[in-house]
């Protein structure tokens, strides 16, 4: 998985071969006020006239209506979001931010959602793409983004977000999950754990890895090591975590303490703990409302969903403008937040 | 505000002015496999016959990237959702909802907030109707939808959601806000309260005044008048609410239960109720993730977002299939979840 910037450039490198209103203006041998008062249907141009600019934005690519709605709305750009899942609270957090930002430029934000279908995502950004966005932001599901070189190519800005893109160089912004995860395993060893369950996705996508790895490299810097008995991957299923959790209790020796390595798991974790005779501290990836009235607060390395919305939008900004720089990564840091639940000591629980 | 269907059609009424495929060949004088060969730049086209299937695609209405991209991807339809705000969690609920019903039907949904703008719905309305999308559902920010008329009348499908419209017949989808709100505060009253405060946002929207007018008829149905002195409305800043509950616990009769109108609201509440003495019961309008594992549990009269998203999302389908049937309102019912906050008497405090 590719996390450092490199030379090419994603968003600008190769001049735009989108046509503007300049170029459909000289196609058909007009002014810009001619081509502007057909857009707009405005009276004062000829038949001929009319006929021979509607056909220049024709042969020029398809791009008519951009044309048109960017004359028509004084220039508003309008900017693309493809996520996972909207409705996750990380995700629609981010939507939000990446509005705010569109909204104080006076651009539109169209946000769709790819149910994590790799094929979704792509039918997504074209459909969007082919509807003269200037440019999009993806959280992707698919783990090859070369469907999109030849749109970058042309001129489309894109920024990836919490996930790095593969098969195309591109900006990418990104939370420091393997050194959160890290951090928050190491904070409960600090409190005095050895015996800390993972619960988490599998290991299969970019975040997922990441996390998993900062588990395993704050057990490692303390000379712990991995008990796979310990470690839940795959499906948070509230029955399937009960059930485990059971097990490992049965265990000789076992655990004082759990990582939870993101909400869905979280919150699933929570549902079953109490209905465990099983007393653990907890440390979770990602915030949530309400974790801080839950008794004990819940202890959490939170990501900074506003954060990271803002700066993949204002990254995008700048390359709509025209900024022809280097892709480049951005990369957030995660942040600790004790509550109570990661402070209790094996002696206390 | 009107709530009940009548009797002109909003979706279909009149023949859709929008051109079709079928009308550019006609226009052009050629054939749709050569309107189509066109479109998807395919060979086999004459020059000229070229130039004159696109200047038609033009003089037809600005729409030729709809018929485009729905020739390339085999009529793959795309419908728009306003909201007011997507990182609220019931209408990003309600985005994900209408996001399966259209990824059931193979289409695509774009997303986008008003961040509850009445300028800026309409701007993405007309954004994303001039981006061709075949329907729209509207969370209203707007209280007027006039905006609309001509488009709805060419042939635009368009669902309000959670508020009905205004100066437009159209279809509607709702939660009966008005009695959930009287059955949450006569929860109260059956549990033996009398003095009970409410909580909510300004009565300047429909939401608004129907949850607090159920909260009105509640108490005089059991011969209990509005106390002004218990009602707070607006700003759910926390600080403003937690210096509200002080007064009130101090006027010569406090109140010993709260209704809280909206999520905001709620959430403000809950975070300030542990830093006052006042020891109140609490019934809140709309559930929330982690509600349950609070102590006491919230009661709540629960929307059901998933259920209005599917309502709104196939009503629309049905519209933009063809049906031209009389516009129409549907009423979800809300439900009480108990859960302890709500059933607690004032003997219990």
């Amino acid at each position: 998985m590719r996390t450092s910037p490199s030379a090419t450039n994603a968003g600008a490198g190769l001049k735009s071969q989108r046509p503007t209103i300049k170029d459909v203006a000289a196609h058909a041998g007009v002014s810009l006020k001619t081509v502007s008062r057909v857009v707009n249907e405005e009276a004062g141009v000829k038949a001929s006239t009319r006929k021979a600019v509607l056909a220049s934005i024709g042969v020029l690519g398809f791009r008519r209506n951009a044309a048109a709605a960017a004359l028509r709305q004084g220039q508003t750009s309008t900017i693309g979001l493809v996520v996972k899942d909207i409705s996750e609270p990380f995700q629609s957090s981010i939507a939000h931010a990446v509005e705010s930002v569109a909204s104080s430029r006076g651009a539109h934000l169209f946000a769709a959602s790819s149910a994590d279908d790799a094929g979704r995502e792509r039918q997504l950004a074209s459909s969007l793409s082919s509807r003269q966005v200037d440019g999009l932001i993806i959280i992707p599901s698919s783990e090859n983004h070369s469907y999109l070189a030849q749109e970058i190519a042309s001129g489309l800005a894109v920024v990836f977000l919490d996930c790095p893109a593969e098969g195309v160089d591109a900006d990418t912004v990104l939370s420091d999950n393997r050194v959160g995860a890290r951090k928050g395993v190491e904070h409960l060893i600090d409190h005095g754990h050895r015996r800390i369950s993972y619960i988490g996705e599998s290991a299969t996508f970019y975040t997922a890895v990441e996390r998993f790895e900062g588990y395993r490299e704050a057990l490692e810097r303390h000379g712990i090591g991995v008990d796979p008995d310990l470690v839940m991957l795959g499906n948070a299923d509230p029955e399937r975590i009960r059930s485990r959790l059971l097990k490992m209790q049965n265990l000789s020796s076992p655990p004082t303490a759990l990582f939870t390595g993101n909400s869905v798991s979280t919150l699933a974790t929570l549902r079953v703990l109490g209905t465990t005779p099983l007393k653990v501290a907890h440390v979770a990836f990602d915030d949530f409302e309400l974790f801080d009235l839950l008794t004990p607060g819940i202890t959490v390395v939170a990501q900074d969903p506003a954060g990271l919305g803002t700066a993949a939008a204002e990254l995008l900004f700048q390359r709509i403008a025209g900024d022809t720089g280097s892709a480049r990564t951005i990369q957030l840091h995660t942040r600790l937040i004790q509550r109570g639940s990661g402070e209790l000591t094996p002696e206390e629980l």
